[in-house]
């Protein structure tokens, strides 16, 4: 069944890395894959954009079916492997709606980061950089307060692991990649990074230049 | 049932749109509402605020359980109400999946339209807003293309409704308020648009503000 899969990725592209959280979860380790070079513009191949006209990654083909927006893909993959690997997505109704809601809110985080780090700051004045980092703070403390009011000790939406987690582990981990002190300013989700990052389906799809490449300072004057 | 929804929402929020077209289309018409005013920032009501933390229309709650992302918000309806009204997201994983994949994309959609017309052009120099027309008018050859390629005649992802559509219809229906001419630059999406805007659903949830006020001319000179 892995072997239907084909994936194209980045190294360090979080809605890839959720893909890649998923499809280990689900149980479907060792499933085909592409690493791309977006200095190469690989994303913008004949055979990626075969897949996806968009010329973006995650791009990924599972026999004839093919899905490319990581929260699309992971839901597929969700209703595709049912029974097989970690439930990512209860059946149950209500207990679903904590899950997409906490899902689809992680993609404000990612904007909320790449306004900081990944942005180029040279059209930008002081006081839209500074507002950046105010809005990214906000952020984090919402997150950190989702946790907080769980009880600690949980995922992000309680006692088992979930696509919301696929979905949020990616930017916690850039935000310790990029320097910020998860200890001191969001206890709680420091425990959920070093919690997650243990789980065999985040080493499995660490990417491969966060271990060869050292850590950034994007978020070391965050606070 | 209908009757154990609250949905705060606002006219013309294309967010809002999207789950008002669910709630139709699941048959649950007559569900508890309320209409907010931006201008009077209502959706930082302590009673908004008490149900999304984030201060943001859509915000909805189904007896016990709070939703407010409108995607999450949508898969939530379709699964609580399985059986019910129209089925808005097919059961067999390989036919979810272009509806999961066509829904996601239209936030992009919605993003390109935004920078268009509701961004605050003071910041931006000329280049700048000819390259967000540029961008805008490439997706809309996308979604052009898609219904071309189902042959025309159809919804986004074929000859069903789904979530995919309550998510299209409303930005779809911006590019038309804000005069855009779709017949001459999109003759398929033009179709989809004088198809769609007759279902009961789309009439019951029009944003009320398009039916007093003219339209706009944001998207005027697009091409």
């Amino acid at each position: 069944m892995a072997s239907e899969i084909l994936l194209y990725w980045s190294s360090g592209s979080g809605p890839s890395w959720r893909v890649m959280l998923a499809l280990e979860e689900k149980g479907l380790s060792g499933y085909g894959n592409k690493l791309l070079s977006f200095d190469k513009k690989e994303h913008k191949s004949e055979e990626v954009m075969e897949i996806n006209p968009r010329g973006q990654i995650p791009a990924m083909k599972h026999g004839d079916v093919i899905v490319n927006d990581s929260m699309a893909a992971i839901i597929y993959l969700e209703a595709a492997f049912k029974g097989k690997g970690i439930e990512l997505l209860p059946s149950d109704p209500a207990q679903q709606a904590p899950v997409l809601q906490r899902m689809m809110e992680t993609n404000t985080l990612m904007d909320k980061i790449r306004n900081v780090v990944f942005i180029n700051k040279s059209n930008l004045d002081e006081a839209k950089i500074n507002q950046n980092k105010a809005n990214l703070r906000a952020e984090i403390l919402l997150w950190e307060g989702y946790l907080k009011q769980l009880g600690g000790n949980t995922f992000i939406t309680g006692k088992n692991f979930t696509l919301a987690d696929c979905c949020l582990f990616p930017s916690v981990a850039v935000l310790v990649r990029q320097g910020m002190d998860l200890e001191k300013h969001a206890p709680n989700l420091a425990k959920y990074y070093n919690t997650v990052k243990e789980r065999p389906s985040a080493k499995a799809s660490w990417p491969p230049h966060f271990k060869t490449s050292p850590d950034q300072d994007g978020l070391k004057d965050l606070y």
